[in-house]
């Protein structure tokens, strides 16, 4: 509101939203088959997808380069050269059968937002960097994050000796991709580099539709915390064990699954709880279950939050159990900690959001995104875009172009007003 | 109490038991593979134990024969040649990884006790005929009852057509086993030629043993239905989808289990409900369920009771779906008629247990039994022998030689005490 300059920077470009939106078709053109939009790490539609994203960001006066780890790295100096940066990205490879959005979204736009600063001619007192990470989704060698967490210094070399289906080791993969796997450590970056780190992705859930907002202020990317339960009972016959002798592991794995639905529920700070997997033995019409495994998915955004909610439902399961004389297993099988959006970061992404006109709207990221490895060296911010019906990892997930450019102008408005934490202390 | 004749018989054979249990045994040697019990429609083995059965038969002065469909069937003439029969009976193929009880303890405790009648000269003002069904279990056809059913004239012919696991037609199984698949008519007899049947089985369930009771009267064989149920709800984000979006249908499910358990729980008249089956679309650990299908075995005494059950889950059903945003699909895939035990041979059963000095206690038949295709041309009874803990269709299934032999006792002493129904009118 209060810098009306860069307001009317914002209104000069119409046409962002769809510049971008056609970048986001050229790309999804880059794919393993025309069938379907798939684009795996390490691939030649994944080298592809580099190149023709490399000509974008020097298009748009960068200096780019494909770092050890394949991201596609770009600078645009400020006032002077060298100064540090204010890092924004996201990431260009895809789940299979992927939308065209989750990721070269955020992308696209951070490049477009620069070639927009450098036709105007516009340098800041700060530089500007576009990562495009490499491997976001894991898809290939299992291992999520691949691209952040080099960048980020944090890569584990063990996961070089991985192979994927076709049993190529990422070692090989590597190479055969022109980088040298003994120089991984080259991507890393350090915290001095970084002002910050500001990613802008589709919401890959219906909050901001819901709210009939175009974009939305990240407040934190939820941790999670996954869980393996079995219950064991009596397996029996359907028909001669009367209800009050029965031990069935599936009628205590439903009392688990809705007491799970009803502590989320009933949760007033975003804890979200989710049995995605329930696999009944011996499975048949006519007998009794005698064991359930099923999985339960919890986030918060908060990581005290989600660890008091996991140990609350575990003793509801616990004493479900006991009640029924079923035996309980449970395990931990994955945890990632909640990343907090830093409040510095919030508020001037909040600031940009109004300045665009629209109404403030903050909400946690359910999903995992390359933030959670550049927290390690940075303080981080998300601007999220709506899409529709919250639909993502699949070929409906759509955004339109006037959200896509409204994401833009936010995000532009951010980088034109953007001041480092020091400067805002 | 009233025949004290009667009485003594039973207690002159203290070892019933013993030969019982030596019969199973032997019987049980008869199988696919040694490692389990199976035996299955006209194979070598079903036709070893057939020829082995006949001689038992034949030894207990019976004239025996192999009819169309392949039951053993042998035949002890009363006082005087040709008179209208009781029939006794069950069947001698098994599941694979069977028990050995299950069948073979009631056509074994038949023969013993014809045997004994044999052995003492006793002819009664009745004929008795036992009979070994040739497929109860359907496990190579698919299709149960087979024996029964052609026995009752009730064959359905289209099955010759059917082809078991190997390609091989039932038509062709029979020719192979020595039987014309063009004459199972023959295998029919009609109303007149039986008093009744009567079956001892073991009960394949706990209440005998909850009750610490070695035999019980059957009331019914329960009527099943068996739903196919498929909820349809919204797939989604582990993460991204708060509670309150979700159209969960593994949530929803849950709750449809939870609520048919407690129909089931809460009814006083003896309905059973299962769901024994379960699958969760796309059953990811990340993804909100789109879709679930169940299953929902549902038993009860009586049809109207069942019918009624039915109606009550499906209605509960709908509303949970409705409420749920939900759509649901729910189909019959199998109804089976309660076949309730005759009244006045209930009384003489009940008799008989009591005449042994046990208390007298009834239960219904939660597993369908070959009374229930007899039904067609006979008033049934049921006699159920405990087995330990319930357990059936399984290696573990257990009588003690004690109760095998209680309840041949019972079965003899019915024998020995039967009166037609027209003489109890």
């Amino acid at each position: 509101m209060s810098d009306m300059n860069a307001a009317s920077a914002g209104h000069q470009n119409p046409s962002l939203g769809d510049e971008i939106v056609g970048r986001i078709n050229r790309l999804a053109a880059i794919s393993e088959t025309p069938e379907h939009l798939a684009r795996i790490f390490l691939t030649k539609d994944h080298r592809a997808a580099a190149d023709l994203i490399l000509g974008w960001m020097r298009e748009a006066g960068m200096d780019a380069h494909l770092d050890a780890i394949g991201n596609v790295c770009a600078r645009y100096e400020g006032e002077v050269a060298g100064l540090p940066c204010l890092m924004l990205g996201s990431h260009y490879d895809t789940v299979r059968d992927a939308g065209k959005w989750d990721g070269p979204l955020g992308l696209i736009t951070a490049i477009s937002c620069v070639a927009n600063l450098h036709k105007r001619g516009r340098r800041l007192p700060f530089a500007i960097e576009v990562t495009g990470f490499a491997d976001e989704e894991g898809v290939r060698f299992a291992s999520t994050l691949l691209g952040s967490r080099a960048l980020a210094g944090r890569f584990d070399e063990s996961v070089l000796g991985v192979k994927d289906e076709a049993g190529i080791s990422m070692r090989d993969a590597l190479s055969a991709f022109g980088l040298d796997p003994h120089h991984i450590g080259a991507a890393a970056r350090i915290r001095s580099e970084l002002l910050a780190y500001v990613e802008l992705h589709i919401e890959q859930g219906p909050v901001l539709e819901a709210e009939n907002l175009p974009v939305g202020v990240v407040t934190a990317i939820a941790g999670a915390t996954r869980l393996a339960a079995r219950l064991t009972g009596m397996a029996g016959h359907a028909g001669t064990v009367p209800m009050q002798h029965r031990r069935d592991a599936l009628a205590g794995a439903a009392e688990c699954i809705s007491k799970i639905e009803e502590l989320c529920r009933t949760d007033e700070r975003g804890l979200v709880g989710t049995v995605g997997y329930i696999h009944a033995t011996p499975g048949a019409t006519n007998v009794i279950p005698g064991q359930v495994s099923f999985t339960i998915d919890l986030r918060a955004p908060t990581d005290p939050h989600r660890k008091r909610a996991v140990a609350d439902i575990v003793r509801n399961l616990e004493a479900i159990a006991k009640r029924r004389k079923l035996e309980l297993q449970v395990d931990v099988t994955h945890e990632n900690r909640t990343v907090p959006c830093a409040p510095w970061l919030k508020a001037q992404i909040a600031g940009a959001v109004a300045a665009e006109g629209y109404p403030v709207f903050e909400l946690p990221s359910g999903a995992g995104h390359d933030g959670m490895a550049m927290f390690d060296i940075a303080d981080v911010g998300m601007v999220f875009v709506r899409c529709r019906g919250g639909i993502s990892h699949h070929p409906d997930e759509h955004v339109e172009v006037a959200d896509a450019d409204a994401g833009a102008r936010v995000l532009l408005r951010l980088i034109e007003n953007f001041r480092p934490r020091d400067a805002t202390q």
